[in-house]
């Protein structure tokens, strides 16, 4: 680290404190007690949910520790907003998150206040170790990964309202990119280093830094638009299993899939359900709410294929003219959610945020519109089951290169 | 009918209407708008849904067909707070109302408001039709029924949150009838007559009145209690499948029932989970939240039998000495709810109500503590699933008699 | 009981055991031991297990009190062919049944000879006590019931084989009656008695005989014709959902029901399923293979009803002039399956034979092309869930009479 | 390929043909037709149903190409017998296979003579084109796979039996090993080539053959036992929810998971199911059949992690002291079954064998008891499910080396 006075330090991380928690609270501006207590999917939190338990984060690995304030602000918060720390405790069923109409939303905004008086206070006295420092970075940058969530989930709720919502009046979230023609970016691949570099941030699967061999390959200078998955599917794309993996097939006929998540076609035309409301399909805009099984198939009928997450980390590192990467959406490798070899996870029950999942989920990189600004990064791996599509997740392709 | 006057009788009606629609109000006083939202299974609809549901009906049989006021409040509630009634039109999915954060409860109650202004207006005009009448007395009789289910419905919600909320601070909804010891009442039977009689409102599965054969038979003065039920527990009744139906047994076993729901074993002994929290059992109170299972096992168990609902509503209707027949639990018959000779839905949409229920579902006679005062009467049929258990249900046992 | 002398008595009995006997084992000739092991869904069992099942209810019920011979055949037959007798043990699980290669049909076979050998001996023996003789009765009843699940279940079993393979290559079972048109039989009703009557075999829910009273009702002299379920068909009977009862219309909704079971259209028209392979239907013969929900439909629509079992039974013993009661296709009646008044099961594990099912079924009356005969009477109760259509199940219409 | 004289090659040929089909029958020897029906889960397929299809490989891929002979022996078996071939036409649902009681295992052992005849006659002239011989060959190694198939299912299948059938009455599936102490085998990594090399058979998931870089690790050089499971066992592994992967403690959870598959507690000890019938557990033997969530969670608990197939393919070329890595279980690597950098899928249908499947499964090495002699080698990949158990698969563990 840079040889900062300590008093500076600690002044800059209250303020990014200070920040990343307001916008938390900006996101659920204008939407009511009963919008922020919706559950429509088991794998999708109220917003309530979310602004309880990235506060639980902070009083449980925080101030818990510190013993400031001696006592939590409800003991029976501990129960309900763990999400899934094994080592520490008990935890609220995921699917009955809905179901909680209480703590009430101004209790829980309540309970944010609380927790960050407290935290804030903590911050301001410059003696905080360094461990300490670290556990508030992984509560900031999780409540970050939550920020995110919150405007994927509510996009899923609200969509399950015949009214369709909007959770702002005007904006669009179907994001176009520069318009420029999709290039094939060549890579020349060879032994390279992958994984997180450097001081900053970054979590614990992200490390080991480690060589991978790449043969040569190419990479879309952009992502693949909504223009151009119309032709897949005006190709037949969601009938010809040919192009589909088995699994992806199976999951096409059996949930009668025909286009992307939030797709309608009515008798004028494609509309897209957006967190602006109900849309016209944008054709330029880029491609978003895919599976990776989706994904998989329009690489296979596009000619193509979809990149290995090291492909796309190299490459993202090394190749300046790739458009879209951090700021439209997340883009679905063709890699599983394994450890880098060499992983350890993180010590105490913060050790159970990443290492336990890594089994049946594929790899995506970049970030989407939805992701706070500074909380991207090459190395970054989000990771979500093939089946998944109520993300921000697109594509961009990838061919082998001779 | 009486020959009063006219604008007598729709002075009566008005005000009976105000009474009726003020009740629905009055049972979500003290509720936030996150807890009218719950919808804790697909069977039990949220708080909101109901006081919505109700204010459609009016809007939709009365004043759409009175053109007053020319428009629907909102053309969207047409199919959002349509219950089943197809005649209607579309409508939303049963297991999706706690999905419906919009209309929010003040825009809800805002439709209640409206309709009720038109609703008032109408029946002032003292030239009221009377089949508009009937119908205004079917919606009053519909949103009691709706006012019972709210009440039903909401302790099911709550039940699923972990702080257990209560719905009234103060209260019992454990009822303890006289403490009376139980005595079989001898009926002789015979060829008695059934279903509704005289001028009053009913609905159209009580008729037609028509007349029964009755062998002699014996009903119990009293609803069975929990320290009765007790004892059923403590002598291996949920363990003992000669007991059961074999429906029954499958359903202990594949639930793992070993007790009435809202029950909850503690070290410090039975706890029971009410409308006003958790609370320690109370013996000499009115059994209640047991399935047709449970409530024949019991029976079975006792060495004695379920009425059947001929029996029931004789034995009402003759027997002085009967206890708790309308203000404990509604009392589980072993007869299917299946349509009276001669029955005949009623024209319309609303023929609906109750003709199309009638399969795969057992009566249940009498009222419960939750039922709105005047609602009840002993011609009334009540009926859910064998299965169900989230209605105040019990058990009065009856005998063959020699 | 005519005054024969007991020996003679012993010989009409063993005679008449072994006719039934046989008749089993006829119905086998030309199947395969694969063909016997089949098990398409949980309700219908393989027909080894048919054959296992019967001779294990002697071996239990008459053997093993008798203790001739002392040891049973084999000891985990009686685990592996118990039906549902919780009082005799454990049992294997129903959906199971088809898992069981072994033992194989040889073998079970071997186990039919066995007892029927010692079954023999019993018989011949004059001095059986009047109790075993009962017991040997009901063990004849109940192989005769299995003997039309063997036909029904086994239609089922090789509908799921695309080759479509018939048990016998002639014969029929469309079954056509005598082409005579539908006459509306008037009955007066009154009080009337039902159950069964007389000194000949019943089982104990036909029991005891009581009185009942019928309004004035008329029932078709014949059955429903597939020509004229045809006309349902056309005239939109499945896609109109004010036909059916809500429970029917879910099930035509989520099982895509188009027509009755078995049946098939193709280019060339319909064609059914049948016992003797696919064949053109045959629009005069009648009705068969409908659930209660389709029986309650059709006659909705064709502005008539279903009979109760009473009026059923009352007008079977009364009336000359019915065609069709016995040997086409069981009647749905609008009646569920309960307890007659003063209802007793009878002692020990045969108690587990009725009682226990009597929830959650409709009762079907006369008897069909499956039964074998002499096992029909009018006063015999058959019952099946609302939505089953794996038997010879048809419609019988009513009306109510002014 | 070396220079034989064509005719050497095609009689090599011949002979292997016939060498690899007649196992496949010697495989049900002692089987009754029953047995070879049995379908116990979706999964798992009748060994009539093996048989039948791996003669439909041939005569579809091979005969009718030949146009010898020039109709197929029954088209029906074009449907019944097509796995997943979607290029090739329409197949029979595959939880349905068990249904088929036609044809009989006659008709299928037929349907091999005849399949068999024209074979051989095919491959007795010897002038196959090079594609046509590939063909056969592929047909021989998916007949092999099948082979193993056979026992693996069977096993199963016969498991759900509580008679506990044999396969073969003598003979043991508890492989031991050589007893020897498990070593750690350091092994340098670096950048390595892996895949098939050389002119043999190899499927097409195999290829391209390619260079991946390694970081030093150990492997150990024999499986871990069944003794050494059970430790694990006695230590809580099944109740300690830290030891797993999130999924594999769901599956634990909602499977009631305590021990390996066919592992049974009695008061006598335990007992296991195997081919052979119920045999007291060897725990010198190879621990076998356990999921990829079990294997994962013991190497946690042994402090190791489980190899990569890079590192286990590395190590089988390179490292002479490993023991049982083809002749005891299939061993779970930690890597996801996906495609190799440059992978191209087989031209036409047999393209559909492996790359369709390259999602939602994890990679197995090795090879098991089960596998046929001469099927193994260091590049094969196995590959199955995350939860799946009925394989003979177990563990060898690795560590990172220093």
């Amino acid at each position: 680290m840079t040889q900062q006075p300590p008093h500076t330090e600690a002044a800059v991380l209250l303020s990014r404190y200070r920040q990343v928690r307001d916008r938390s609270l900006n996101l659920i501006e204008g939407l009511t007690p009963e919008d922020c207590q919706l559950q429509s999917i088991a794998e999708a939190s109220p917003l309530k949910w979310h602004l309880a338990h990235t506060s639980w984060f902070f009083e449980t690995f925080i101030l818990a520790a510190l013993a400031q304030p001696p006592a939590p602000f409800d003991p029976a918060f501990k129960v309900l907003f763990n999400s899934y720390y094994v080592g520490v405790g008990d935890r609220h069923a995921r699917p009955e998150r809905g179901m909680l109409s209480r703590p009430t939303l101004e209790q829980v905004l309540a309970y944010r206040c609380h927790v960050d008086q407290h935290m804030q206070q903590a911050l301001a006295a410059a003696d905080m170790p360094a461990e300490q420092v670290a556990l508030v970075e992984l509560g900031l940058n999780h409540e970050q990964q939550h920020q995110e969530l919150m405007l994927t989930d509510l996009k899923h709720h609200f969509s399950r309202n015949p009214l369709f919502p909007a959770w702002r009046e005007t904006g669009d979230d179907q994001r176009a990119g520069s318009g420029a023609t999709a290039e094939r970016l060549h890579c020349n691949g060879g032994l390279v280093d992958i994984g997180h570099a450097g001081r900053g941030f970054c979590y614990d699967n992200e490390l080991p830094r480690h060589r991978v061999w790449l043969e040569p390959f190419s990479l879309a200078s952009r992502n693949v638009t909504n223009g151009e998955y119309l032709a897949f599917i005006r190709d037949g794309g969601y009938q010809r299993s040919e192009l589909w993996l088995s699994d992806g097939w199976d999951q096409v006929c059996s949930e009668g899939w025909h286009a992307p998540l939030y797709w309608q076609h009515h008798d004028a035309g494609w509309q897209v359900f957006t967190l602006h409301g109900l849309q016209p399909l944008n054709e330029d805009a880029t491609l978003s709410h895919v599976s990776f099984y989706e994904a998989d198939a329009y690489a296979r009928w596009a000619g193509a294929r979809l990149p290995t997450e090291a492909e796309w980390e190299y490459a993202a590192s090394e190749e300046q003219r790739l458009e879209g990467l951090f700021d439209e959406v997340w883009q679905w490798c063709n890699s599983a959610y394994l450890p880098y070899p060499g992983f350890q996870p993180a010590a105490g029950a913060v050790g159970e945020y990443n290492g336990k999942f890594m089994i049946n989920q594929m790899v995506l990189r970049g970030g989407s519109l939805a992701t706070p600004t500074g909380h991207s990064r090459a190395s970054y791996r989000n990771f979500f089951p093939a089946w998944a599509r109520w993300q921000f997740s697109g594509v961009r392709l990838a061919w082998d290169s001779v």
